[in-house]
């Protein structure tokens, strides 16, 4: 009950380290458009789109008046053998605007809830199939895609989860798509793709194809800095999940809703998915909200038979953040805005190229407005940052320096050192040039210090 | 792409038959009060506050607005190194409401990530604790504690498990506190208590002390229908903690913010929690929002390394949820609603026990605005139904009974058939003889199918 000096001492912030924060945690009091302001009323650009979601930009009121009209009409109700319109639809938009046959939806609260949401149903799926040994997960290494148990099992950074093993004991972890530190056929895209795609199988007939569930993926990596999938990797991917009865699971929680410029990232790469996750942008963010699309084949035995799907949350398709998702998919549809990032991902990139002048920039790698920069201490050698450097260039130096330049974006080090920009969707070439101008200043000071 | 004929058939609902839905799942439309009204205008009273969660009942205008004001100001930000006005003001209120020196808080999106992210943080405590092979949790059986795959492996309901093991393998259950089916000591409360806290001790025996993490109780547990504490069953349970070191973490998902007339379940049973976990009623469901509560001496190691709690989530502390929280929190403390509760719990408790003269209620239990009454064949025998007869009764006819004559709750056979109530804070003796009227109709009708 005794009070701590600093209100904000209180407050227990996500993937921090307190030991270190005393009175300096920048308190964020506004958005607007591209922008976002801290307590002094400093403007800072978010180039992260808050975190990989604010796709139609901060402050519009549109989305405020829906979340306030659903309030004030249905506060709450649960989905839980009950429906509100609301979700019934945005349920239906969803299902009309997915590939293939993704006809059903079940509502979640967050991406990760999504992610376990998905694996349940894969599970028993596969025990209404008459497959009851098929429950495992493979995933790639350094992708993230959440933090409850399931889900963390799931996400391939070892960092994340050595402290709170055992965890579900049922995942396996393959090689990404990083061309850039491609191991085998770095001269030659599609054959790593091939080779990348073929990992998978590897790890299916290593497991046993029999107990094998699911494999998931995102159609663009985050974690590691936006490995792109190579010419042909979805294909092949599909492809080895037919031969072995596995689900594929396109984990789209950052990369639907434009991300990539169109409404589903399994869109832009031409696959079919069994299960599709998202959340984030589905609301961009103005409240909580995910969702799980599911194919006709996988909904089939349960709608023939009595069984519960035994899954369910309080949140899952609250009918505030479906009123929400409702009027953010209306602006995003009159707005144009997947049009303007296909329009202006080439500018974007051709942008974010200039910064390969530095000796600092080993790689700049990406699609839509969603983007990696690797940093090296040798482009010729692509030769990365030790631990040492690591902490004393990336984190204390340009993580800070950045925000005080005034960009808001991400120095991550959970792979290779990158810096990771995935701004609102309506950011264009004004933006793009001060988030290059903030980098060149930033990266060319990191420089000297190494 | 293919439409289902029903626009709902899109919706995959939460724990539901979809075999047996067609076109007759209920579609809630509009919410006052204590009650809620569907598409066809038919009105119902909400009898578990939509799901245990809408304190303050439906319709508040005020928290519609609060979610307005904030998403207007600022959409966005995650709780990820940095913070915001409403998720700092609302940490130090409850930082300052809370038992004892849980003067920490976590914000998370629900109660099922409360659970999880409690039991990360034990995990990582201990390690930094110099006690690294402290892992384990305990629990009891039927509690519910959520459905991601963490949390799901302490809910102690083996059906809503059994498609989707191996989960976390490192949870362990032991009896309740169901004195109504008491074992052993059946005309001893305070006995009975006794053994049921002693079952605890046992299973960290057996365990073994050095592997054990944590303990999760809820001050009355939901599931199974409202088993309350017996005097000194809390007390006991913490010093086999203190004398095992293991934490005492308090599941108040459904016990906080009034539903037992306190802001915290601890409180009213005078128990000291290591960790306390909340969500539903901190917004009365306006948004989701939950929180974990930590000690000082959890916190410590955290707060005097450069260690990082390797945790966290997009929506948690999502800043419109924080700001419906605070607003839930003023309209709760003006208009004296703990108070109300504790003013009224008697004449509540009371009118339901009039049902006692039917020949199918076995038991009526709990406290403050918080019900289960167990439905038997035989009262002098406490014979329970079997599974044909909670099929066909229970689930056919009381559940589509209750709803028919206009009360939504909840009839439940995960344990014995129980019937749990759970209003809006704001009901009074008319809707507590509502209740009672309309209960009494059902289980007349009921016990005529046995």
């Amino acid at each position: 009950m005794t009070a701590p000096t600093e209100p904000a001492d209180h407050l227990w912030l996500h993937f921090t380290r307190h030991g270190e924060r005393a009175d300096t945690t920048p308190v964020i009091v506004r958005g607007e458009g591209a922008y976002v302001w801290d307590e002094h009323g400093k403007r800072y650009l978010d180039g992260l789109a808050g975190l990989f979601a604010v796709q139609v930009g901060h402050g519009r009121a549109e989305l405020a008046d829906a979340a306030a009209r659903q309030l004030r009409q249905l506060d709450y109700f649960p989905l839980w053998g009950h429906a509100h319109p609301a979700a019934i639809e945005l349920g239906e938009r969803l299902a009309s605007s997915a590939p293939g046959d993704l006809n059903r939806v079940f509502f979640t609260v967050s991406g990760g809830e999504s992610v376990e949401t998905a694996w349940k149903l894969a599970k028993q799926y596969f025990k209404l199939a008459g497959k009851p040994t098929k429950h495992k997960v493979i995933s790639r290494s350094l992708a993230y895609h959440g933090t409850s148990q399931g889900a963390l099992s799931i996400t391939g950074l070892p960092g994340a989860k050595q402290d709170f093993e055992p965890l579900v004991p049922s995942t396996r972890h393959v090689p990404n798509t990083n061309f850039y530190r491609a191991p085998v056929h770095e001269d030659d895209y599609e054959a790593f793709g091939r080779w990348a795609a073929d990992q998978i199988a590897q790890a299916i007939e290593f497991e046993g194809p029999d107990t094998v569930a699911a494999v998931y993926l995102e159609p663009v990596q985050n974690t590691g800095g936006c490995f792109v999938p190579p010419p042909g990797y979805f294909e092949r991917v599909r492809k080895i999940c037919d031969d072995n009865d596995v689900l594929l699971v396109s984990d789209e929680v950052i990369c639907a809703f434009g991300r990539l410029g169109h409404q589903f990232g399994a869109s832009r790469y031409g696959y079919q998915p069994d299960l599709l996750t998202v959340a984030k942008g589905l609301t961009s963010a103005y409240a909580p909200l995910g969702a799980v699309l599911i194919s006709d084949r996988i909904a089939e035995p349960f709608l023939r038979t009595s069984t519960t799907f035994m899954h369910g949350s309080t949140y899952g398709g609250h009918p505030m953040a479906c009123a929400v998702g409702l009027a953010n998919l209306d602006l995003i549809e009159r707005e144009g805005i997947y049009r303007h990032v296909l329009d202006n991902e080439a500018r974007f990139k051709s942008t974010l190229d200039k910064l390969l002048d530095l000796p600092i920039v080993g790689d700049v790698r990406g699609a839509g407005y969603f983007y990696g920069i690797e940093l090296v201490k040798d482009k010729a050698t692509k030769e990365t940052f030790n631990a040492e450097e690591s902490e004393r260039v990336l984190r204390d130096h340009v993580s800070g320096s950045l925000f005080e330049n005034g960009l808001y974006c991400r120095a991550d080090d959970r792979g290779e050192p990158v810096i990771q920009l995935s701004p609102p969707l309506i950011c264009e070439q004004a933006q793009f040039d001060e988030m290059e101008q903030i980098l060149r200043d930033t990266l060319t000071g990191a420089w000297k210090l190494l």
